[in-house]
């Protein structure tokens, strides 16, 4: 079960639920109405609205989304009533046949496999009686289409029917629904405001990223301005752990299959990694994680309880293979380069270690002003012992119950999830929600007392015995791909000064004051700011909206008077004010927003 | 035509060469005299000595090399003159196969098909005229073998025949040998120092990385202190490109077959890469160098006169695949760390650029005290148009008179070699030399005037017209795998501060001095340094010894006094000098020679 699927299970008991699947059936009653031969697929309510999927004679065309709307404004505007009856499952296949409803049939026909004995259908009928539209339903509905709230179709998009590609596509329109009018706007914007914010669009616009179709899909190439991103989040990383008494170690990006024979990565992980490479008569690896590589560091020399807790760190890029259908942006990629660390403690240091490294999320959250956020605590399922999971029934419980312990003395909001665990280890995925609400997935955190002990890693205990080091696995920066698609849209392309890719935008009035200005950007850069001249022949408005567009944090305007009165015009980008400084306030100003990482 | 062959066709006008020759007819004769059923291989003077091959009932031991030097100088003290003379070719046939030395027929045999019609010998012979040795050889010789020289076997190895795993293993005697005695035991001493700087006993020793089985040879793995060394030569570099307006791009490590059919890399380059995977019916690869995709950075937006030039820089691990044999230490590796950017720029704006690389060189170099270095100026071969190079004959000429222009501009020492440039343009390799005389082929710099137009690279010049852009690769510091290997034995494993893995290792006196050892490592660890505290229980003694192999540049010794005075007693490792400072002082003489990276 995935998180989207737990948001769904909750919203059945929800009343909007309700109303939300009821607009799926006046859609698919509309969409009848304007296509009578139309062949049904399903249509179930969504977060923030429903979808419904269709066979139709043609593909839609976006103007077909107001026709449709219009429809449905007209069945709601008619109060039709839901009405709910159940008949003997054959007598249902035999009745969707008759309305030749195919899709449908396949369902019922499944039903029947699995034992029901009768299905539910859902009518909706005029306040006269009328019969107008019926489909095979479990509910819950509302009472009358006047109640199924403020809605507006969204988009239509291909669908294949039950998610599989041997099977036909079908069209599925999407919508969205809420109580109010004021509500349905609210997320209207919001979902303007995200279309602004979409990471492809402003990586694109702001120079950030590319994909080559020579390279491949999921592999992002980062250009110059991406490339100040990821340096300065490792920056950033890499001060964290040094205080927190990380290490860095390096390890390459191949390896032998034997590693991974070790650790059970080619028992339980093998479709997520690239296929091998036969070299010399072995075959070998490209690397979809770095705890093989990091427990082959740890096991190097030999480790005494003094050594412990040891936290290796490494910005090690993996490669897993994903579906290309399922590959989206920088969201869901084929290169990892992540924000990597093993903890080897021992079970009395487990907490301290485990808390340090929830301590460290928080500190990266306030830095970024990520205010919501669910940490998911993903368990093992007894059932998959010895297939899914590592079979350690014992070290399952006795883990996860230490881990329990750890994050409610941390005291961050926690959900328990069955059956969603690392192979090794339970695991703790982390959600948040951007500046303008939308859900990421984002870090995760395992917990692994599986492969440390199948690699024979040990340490000699305060009485000369060998133990095995218990592994936290940790990324509270996930990779750089997700989290700087996460930061674009969080902050719309309009980067705090210490990641912006250019921080400071020098316009000269004219070409006279070019040299004032190439002395400016010298000062600059000798203090190691990102500075660009625009130098072009465009006049002054022309060159503000270009570096407003760019979202650069502060713009210079150099003219006559700023090159006499030896003082800079600075107009920032987030406050849109213009303000006066000399050189040196204004360097101490920005060397401060720097090293506080101010956003 | 390799470097070594280049330093030994110098070599042969050399009386040095003669000398190191006929010293190796010596140890052959010797040999001879111990083991009469030996079979010869060859016996060349090599750098500093000589060799030579043979088939031999039994395997050398150690104990043997001293048994046949005493043979060699006995030969020696006889002063057996050289006396060449020549037989027809097959006649020399016969009389090899007569003396039963089988490899010498081959030898003969393919000197015939060469054409021979005669070939020389050179025979030992005693003072009143009795024949000891011959040997099939072009000399030339010194007079008598009592001007050998001054010589030492250093050591056996195996070797195959003519260099092929196909023939059979012999067994190779190395051995040394100068004109004086002074002169050879300096360069035995110099030998015996390398030993200890060996990379591959110091990087154990230091723990600074490993390799491991499982993961595969020439795929060093870095444990912390090593990572620390690789953390700080990027932040120099990434510093001195910044100045440099280099900016950093990041590209994935793997990537479609496709881009490099497109960049001829396939086909010039092959051998070199590890094989193809299969992915979504696509091959991929992995990377062997980063210049594709950087070419797909560059055109992923388009570019004008006015971007230009354009420094991409970029640690990109790159794999190539060399044969396993090959492997060595981490001088000869399948992982690289590779310090490279890739230049694009005008016609107009090489020289600059070429020269500016070529101080960038020349920076690290007076950086890490390397005093002495050559740059190796590889051309191509008009014979070898497209087939080891690309067919383009016109601008080879002209791209290899715009580097021969610009260094000697630039006036550094330049060797120039033909036919060994890269595929696609001229290249220089440096070479350059240890602290204690060791070479080592180290950094490259590449013109590529093929590939940018092959990959269809272009900008738009001041008349509006598309452009091939020339780029210049480089990589000042080569590889981390390699460039580190040169450190550890230049520095003999006693890296500068900036360095050093460990820079302060605090010295409690006892147990009652731990807290104050706490608190002093803290005040470091505030400002950034590494520092550790030895806790063990043993004697003060034992400590300042253990701080001494592991190279430490700074020892703090605390006990009452240091408590009391709040004084630290710092010792040096470099000038083994032991001073008084308070805290404040000594932190800011660390942070001093910290920033200004002395060494």
């Amino acid at each position: 079960m995935n998180f989207q699927d737990i948001l769904e299970e909750k919203m059945s008991d929800d009343p909007l639920h309700a109303m939300r699947h009821s607009c799926s059936h006046v859609l698919a009653q509309a969409v009848l109405q304007m296509f009578p031969e139309a062949k049904l697929g399903i249509g179930p309510a969504i977060e923030n609205g429903f979808y419904y999927d269709f066979e139709l004679p043609r593909t839609l065309i976006p103007e077909d989304l107001p026709l449709i709307e219009k429809h449905m404004r007209k069945i709601a505007q008619e109060k039709q009533l839901f009405k709910r009856y159940s008949k003997p499952t054959s007598a249902s296949i035999l009745f969707l046949k008759k309305i030749d409803q195919k899709y449908k049939v396949e369902l019922a026909k499944d039903l029947k496999k699995d034992g029901e004995k009768e299905l539910s259908f859902y009518e909706n009928v005029m306040p006269d009686g009328t019969p107008r539209f019926v489909d095979m339903c479990r509910g819950p509905h509302v009472e009358h289409t006047g109640k199924v709230g403020e809605f507006k179709l969204t988009h239509a998009a291909g669908a294949y029917w039950r998610g599989s590609e041997k099977n036909p596509m079908l069209q599925r329109i999407y919508g969205v629904c809420f109580p109010t009018k004021k509500e349905l706007d609210t997320h209207l914007a919001q979902l303007e405001e995200a279309k602004k914010r979409d990471h492809r669009k402003l990586g694109k616009e702001l120079e950030l990223f590319t994909f080559s179709d020579n390279v491949g899909p999921g592999l992002p190439l980062w250009l110059p301005k991406g490339g100040i991103l990821i340096e300065e989040l490792e920056k950033l990383t890499k001060e964290e752990e040094f205080k927190a008494g990380y290490s860095q170690v390096r390890t390459p990006h191949l390896t032998k299959g034997k590693l991974y024979e070790l650790s059970g990565h080619l028992k339980h992980y093998k479709d997520s990694m690239y296929p091998a490479m036969k070299v010399d008569d072995e075959e070998y690896y490209v690397k979809p994680m770095n705890c093989p590589h990091h427990h082959m560091c740890y096991s190097a020399t030999p480790k005494s309880y003094r050594d412990l807790p040891l936290r290796y760190a490494e910005y090690g890029t993996c490669y897993r293979y994903e579906d290309s259908g399922a590959l989206f942006g920088l969201m869901r990629v084929r290169s990892l380069q992540m924000n990597d660390a093993h903890i080897y403690c021992s079970e009395d240091q487990f907490e301290n270690e485990f808390i340090g490294v929830i301590n460290l999320y928080l500190r990266y959250f306030k830095l970024f002003g990520i205010e919501k956020y669910v940490m998911r605590f993903s368990l093992h399922d007894p059932a998959e012992l010895g297939n899914k999971y590592v079979d350690e029934p014992k070290l399952w419980i006795k883990t996860e119950n230490l881990v329990r312990k750890a994050i409610k003395k941390a005291q961050v909001p926690v959900v328990e999830v069955a059956n969603e665990a690392a192979f090794y280890g339970p695991k703790i995925d982390v959600q948040i929600w951007s500046a303008i609400g939308r859900e990421f997935t984002l870090a995760t955190n395992q917990v692994d007392f599986a492969v440390p002990k199948r690699m024979g890693l040990y340490f000699i205990d305060e009485k000369g015995k060998e133990q095995t080091p218990l592994v936290i696995h940790r990324a509270p920066l996930g990779t750089h791909e997700r989290f700087i698609g996460f930061l674009i849209e969080h902050f719309g392309g309009a980067f705090p000064l210490w990641l912006a890719p250019v921080q400071i935008q020098i316009i000269p009035v004219s070409d006279k004051h070019l040299s004032f200005a190439r002395k400016l950007r010298d000062d600059f850069f000798r203090e190691r700011f990102r500075v660009e001249i625009d130098d072009t022949k465009e006049g002054v408005g022309k060159k503000i909206r270009k570096a407003e567009l760019m979202k650069i944090p502060y713009m210079l305007v150099v003219g006559d008077q700023e090159a006499q009165e030896k003082k800079l015009t600075v107009r920032s980008y987030k406050t849109k004010e213009q303000t006066k400084h000399t050189l040196e306030d204004f360097i101490e100003k920005i060397r401060e927003e720097y090293s506080l990482r101010k956003s």
